[in-house]
């Protein structure tokens, strides 16, 4: 079994993540940890709080602190034309969910059920890095104690999406990407590279909501405005860049991968870019020396990949 | 004919591409301007003499000023350990050549020889782009006159050669890059995305001197410390990086090219990278917006490429 935490900020394709972690045999979910991006975290963690009651899941819910690791850091609008006001694709989601919060704020969340299975956690994040980066700020120790880190995040050898340079997961807390990216723990990068050539198809979502029944219906409904989204990029359906990396974590075989030190570039025009040292080059002295080699994802196999997706969604959990 | 001025910073592989438009048919080589990079200027300057002079070439020379657009950045050292202390590959170039120098620096000469030529110089720049953003500086109105640019540098999809980040024609002075590449004239950037495939082996060079005589004799001397070096990185051979920038002017058929806004980034972990956005990607407003659209090439037939190349380079002037 795969321990996992999700670190989310749902988000129309976090919710389908989430629903793969549930629904996949070989995952326990041991907590959903909130964070900004696709939403403020007041209202991620309301989405995450929904979720979990709509689809059945045991996980607590821990929150975010809602802030940047460099406060001076100025807060960009969420991007309410992906995901909608209310972050899940404007279904009308209440405004609160009755269900407790777990007590910790998210970070400290991380750090004890870390401890509490040394050896064992996969970190799976799939918003901005920053309940990642204060974990490690307050128990720099659990590094050595997490499995394996695997983000959502990120472009290297294409064009970012907020900028040409910048995927919007990394570019929302650059210096906490910069954090996590560097420290001594396994990263796996699962950014654009990968994550936009994977999509779901309207009349794949159609097909799953027939065979997987009510909560595929909710998964369906809540993707409809963020396909409408993406109709600009792709044909008729939706990227499900979240869903890639939980695909990672159980069929790793189906991505190729390059190892090498990952900086990420804080202010400027490049701002929040990852730039990867792939292992094997040589440069003079410089700003990759001495950091961990970690893996990016450059290659991956689509159709296989969007089978075991689809497989898992219509599971019985 | 393609009236040509060169700005090189020969430099070994500078040499290679200075024969290629001394003997192509179809270019008339107007003037060589030199730029530090793979040396001083001062060394850069002599070694265009001594190249001129060995070769029977009529372009004159004018010097660059040998210094940043930024005058606060460090300067770096000369990459002694590729081109030799005397820049061409320790062959023992004389310390002075008995010719005359222009009397105008570099930027001045392509000003008044573009004016007195509207509308048909090609730039071809293969060191620092500092030459052309002091000729920029001087006479914004030359942009208009140009025919077109030609660049080797910058890496746009592939890693740099500097840093991770950066190729060093443009880390070398990126914020003069950045004023060539946001000009409104037409350039082509011929970065590591192209440059890296082509590799003139040891092999094909002693077969031009077999054909070509004393030139290719003294091309093949300058080269082999050169070719010692990139023995690291190819298989016994040299990459012919300023070279490609002079095939495109005349066979660009044989690349592959984007289009889209260039900037280049100034400052931080990123110094001197090349960004484009390709045109047709959405993005929200920023720093991309409202610069003229440049083509990058990022294929290129190798093998038709490098036959042409050898071609020319055994051609009798």
């Amino acid at each position: 079994m795969h321990k996992v935490i999700f670190d989310t900020d749902p988000g129309v394709d976090d919710a389908m993540a989430l629903l793969f972690l549930h629904h996949h045999p070989e995952i326990d979910l041991l907590g959903i940890t909130t964070v900004f991006g696709n939403a403020s975290v007041e209202t991620t963690t309301r989405n995450a709080l929904f979720l979990k009651r709509e689809w059945g899941i045991d996980a607590p819910v821990a929150r975010g602190e809602g802030r940047t690791w460099n406060p001076m850091r100025n807060p960009v609008d969420w991007p309410v034309t992906i995901h909608g006001d209310d972050g899940l694709g404007n279904i009308d989601v209440p405004e609160t969910i009755d269900l407790p919060v777990d007590p910790r704020p998210a970070h400290r969340f991380i750090i004890d059920t870390v401890k509490a299975n040394p050896g064992e956690v996969t970190l799976i994040a799939v918003g901005r890095m920053s309940n990642l980066a204060y974990a490690l700020k307050e128990a720099p120790e659990i590094a050595g104690l997490v499995r394996q880190v695997i983000i959502m995040g990120g472009a290297f050898d294409v064009p970012g999406n907020i900028t040409p340079a910048a995927e919007a997961n990394i570019h929302g807390d650059p210096e906490a990407a910069d954090v996590v990216m560097t420290a001594p723990w396994k990263v796996v990068v699962v950014g654009l590279d990968v994550t936009m050539r994977t999509v779901m198809t309207r009349k794949m979502l159609a097909d799953l909501v027939t065979r997987g029944g009510e909560r595929l219906k909710l998964l369906s409904d809540i993707s409809q405005f963020y396909i409408d989204f993406y109709g600009r990029h792709v044909e008729d359906g939706m990227v499900v860049h979240d869903s890639c990396a939980c695909l990672y974590l159980v069929a790793p075989e189906l991505f190729a991968t390059r190892s090498g030190a990952i900086r990420v570039v804080a202010g400027g025009i490049a701002d929040g870019q990852t730039i990867q040292k792939p292992d094997g080059h040589a440069f003079p002295p410089g700003n990759w020396d001495d950091i961990p080699s970690q893996q990016v994802c450059t290659g991956i196999d689509v159709d296989r990949a969007m089978a075991l997706l689809r497989e898992t969604l219509v599971r019985a959990a």
